[in-house]
């Protein structure tokens, strides 16, 4: 199965493209389906933390990103969604190559949406979940 | 008064020069007190999001790591603390040149301390709070 | 000074006492000002956890009740305001004869509102904080 | 299957037991594994906010609590765990005759344990989900 629903790519690229931040880093759209969206952001040292492990600010902003797009995908189009809030909790260290952040959308709502991100990191051919994050959406 | 408690900024700054993302990012300690930090970051469009803003995703990382430094400000010698998890709450756009966030103890604890932290953008003369967090800190 | 903005309380008491598990428990409105409100409730064994303290669901209502008194505070007549999530640390155990909440609006907005309510136990003189709350509210 | 897992229960139910506020309440416990806990609670006109429907207050107890079993059922015996923190997005009126909290572990530390809870209302042969929380527990 395309993991990329093209129509929904299309609408939502712009609006990753635009977040200077985020091109900066590298991010990348992985999957985008309605209501679904896994971002992954390769290793660099640049992002690192004190042991060489991708910093938690980065973990944080892959968390709160990936959720917004999941959110961003379940809204009419001329409609976008900015997070209100998020928590993460973090439950292991970021050690390995790859960042992964799979959003998925608990509740669309009219005005509110909420959504969930796990995050895990990929060191060869294992995955391992790192940190879980929990959003509040608002339309606009 | 001094804002900078020498002793503590001895014994903190390697572990902000370690953390090589806030150094990438230009992260500053303001104020370094028993129980409270202040960093700050200036603005340059390579943090911005989609309106030339500091990105979301900055605003996070300033929140978790100032609640961790103040965290650590607490702790003995030889212990240093990471976050658990934190909250936070998006409240106004980050427009302007300089982003800060305050934060502070609220409990201290053996294993676990609870720090809040306030972010602020500064434009011009001008302060206006951006996000507000709550952090659970655990030390190691 | 009064602690009671009257206008006020005769707005937000009658949503109080249509809150039956509220009025069940015994919860007072202690003060109500704009953007602020302090609830409180005495101890009842009823209340209370294993080792005979508040129990945490108790902590949790009153944090939740109380943010959202603050923020319906700052709205205007016929609005009223409805908890979207709260995040809640406990820092201390509720042992003591009174649970007190009190709240205030950190940021009022058309349609999201964002307060804090801060929880203490009071012990023969003695205040000690138990809890700390985060809460997004939505205006309805 | 049984969704009791008896060894478990009968080293739990006596802190559910001892909770005199959850035995005022009526909460039961339905399913009890390792890493999983569903507990539920029967209408009351006195567990009621203004509309009749469960109490915000109720619905935070049950989440609270149920990640709170979910947590000590993985714990080694004569280990119990207490709830650090937890996060709550409310996303729909809690109407109808049973509430249901269904909590599992995320991930089990040593020190802590992350664990969310999904909380719904059964209204006569339909289940709508109503919150949904992540916790932070400490293991004591």
């Amino acid at each position: 199965m395309d993991r990329i629903d093209q129509a929904l790519y299309q609408r939502l690229q712009p609006i990753i493209d635009a977040q200077v931040f985020l091109k900066h880093l590298g991010v990348q759209i992985v999957e985008l389906q309605p209501g679904r969206c896994e971002i992954s952001l390769d290793y660099d040292q640049r992002w690192s933390q004190q042991d060489g492990f991708f910093h938690g600010g980065i973990v944080g902003t892959l968390a709160d990103n990936s959720a917004g797009m999941a959110g961003a995908s379940t809204m009419p189009e001329g409609r976008n969604c900015l997070t209100a809030e998020y928590k993460l909790n973090f439950i292991a260290p970021a050690k390995g190559e790859t960042l992964i952040a799979r959003a998925n959308v608990i509740k669309a709502g009219r005005t509110l949406t909420v959504a969930e991100s796990n995050i895990f990191i990929k060191s060869g051919s294992e995955e391992r979940q790192v940190a879980t994050a929990l959003a509040t959406l608002i339309s606009v």
